[in-house]
């Protein structure tokens, strides 16, 4: 299986593809969020796994709306610990510190306190800013990432586990273009719009409270082309047949309704 | 009044801050959401402008957590139309493109279109990527910015209003530390936490609805440290006794409630 992803090998979708496909998986390495899903277009990969939402940092705007766009079925999920390492050259005063921007926020205040003087540098991959620290071969930049980066590019980690948080987890999400929901699915990705009034919103959360159907996300999202008109990115815990039954309850009081897809959702992973 | 700002001269929130006060404002140019909020802290500033969303792009996820974190009140906003221009010397080819990430996203489809081979290079501020494009000399160069940081910088613009939608806006909201809310004040921006169930939720929304409190913006966000629990971002329309009256009814269905700030919302500005 051919898997695109945002960043580069031992990048954190990396990490996750791993964790998918456990028995083996070739990248389709990617600049950007949006050539992620134009390589799968092009048939160049078979399915890309893309972060969704981080513990800290929240939800990646940016890929909601790809999502919707493209309209690949989401089949599955993959929560990741994320753990932050200083990577470089033992050696004060760090001047440079190069990462990807999230890595970067996920840090800021350990970075406020040990470095507050260092330049933070925004880089599109950490493990790519493991490379470029290690290539420009100026032992008073560093670089934030995996440990799995560190390792890969033989470069010493300074400190381990920097993030601001520890409990700090990234959500993915694996869409594939002829993909279906698996017979074990308990969780379903829906895009609704209402009118503009509450009413219409509360309605819908009382069928799912009534039902005993758990809201896990709820995101209102500006509609394009209509400033300030909200829809509503949801994710629940149901899937299969009991869904359908909710829908039919809630797509009446609905503008529009789309089911993203339904995966497994599973705590431990 | 000194206004601590991300970007420099010329920028969009230069252009907000210059529509909120409109007899002449000095600004402190800040390279990072952060640091603004640091900047006032220091009393280096007497208040901040900051961007909370985007039509396009969405909520500005850590400049929520920054306006929790430092609870200056919430006491104005901006409604700024956004127009992006590519500014550069008309000359082909184009192989580099400088702006902040947000207009680069917000000019993907026009950049896919006429420049699909230019590389897209992140930069702190639009106004900035343009000085950066003319200290380069670099005739193959361009940067997306403002019309007014190409008049700043003396540069010509090569193609006009290249955003993907016209229905560009981006919302700024106003932080005084000594702040309180105007007498005019028709909107409130509430953080609330509730139980994970959706009916707690749902009994808000429900209350807003009977009140006719329109709900302007509804956003869950993650509650640091306890992954996947959320918490509730809202901005209706009421301020003053009535919003007083409101919140009696909602506080109860609440594990917290807390009131960032009631505002001026202006339509037409």
């Amino acid at each position: 299986m051919l898997v695109a992803i945002q960043g580069d090998t031992a990048s954190f979708h990396h990490q996750a593809a791993k964790r998918w496909l456990s028995d083996g998986c070739e990248i389709v390495p990617c600049d950007t969020f949006v050539a992620t899903f134009k390589v799968v277009e092009e048939r160049r990969a078979d399915l890309l796994i893309v972060a969704i939402e981080n513990s800290l940092y929240g939800g990646i705007n940016q890929v909601y709306d790809l999502i919707e766009r493209y309209n690949y079925p989401i089949v599955g999920e993959i929560h990741l610990p994320i753990h932050h390492q200083l990577i470089g050259t033992p050696k004060t005063p760090i001047t440079h510190i190069y990462s990807h921007p999230v890595a970067l926020a996920q840090c800021e205040q350990y970075l406020d306190v040990h470095y507050p003087d260092a330049e933070r540098i925004e880089h599109h991959d950490t493990a790519a800013a493991v490379e470029h620290v290690k290539l420009l071969g100026d032992s008073h930049s560093a670089a934030i990432a995996s440990r799995e980066a560190a390792e890969l590019h033989s470069l010493p980690i300074i400190a381990r586990n920097i993030e601001d948080n520890p409990a700090n987890f990234t959500r993915f999400l694996v869409l594939e273009p002829s993909g279906v929901a698996p017979a074990d699915a308990n969780r379903t990705s829906l895009v609704i719009t209402t009118d503009h009034a509450p009413g219409a919103l509360a309605r819908i959360l009382t069928i799912f409270a009534d039902r005993s159907v758990n809201l896990s996300k709820l995101q209102s999202r500006p509609i394009i082309g209509s400033p300030w008109k909200y829809k509503f990115y949801m994710v629940i815990d149901e899937a299969g047949e009991s869904l359908n039954e909710t829908l039919r309850l809630v797509q009446p009081l609905t503008a529009s309704l789309r089911v993203l897809g339904s995966y497994r959702h599973d705590r431990q992973n």
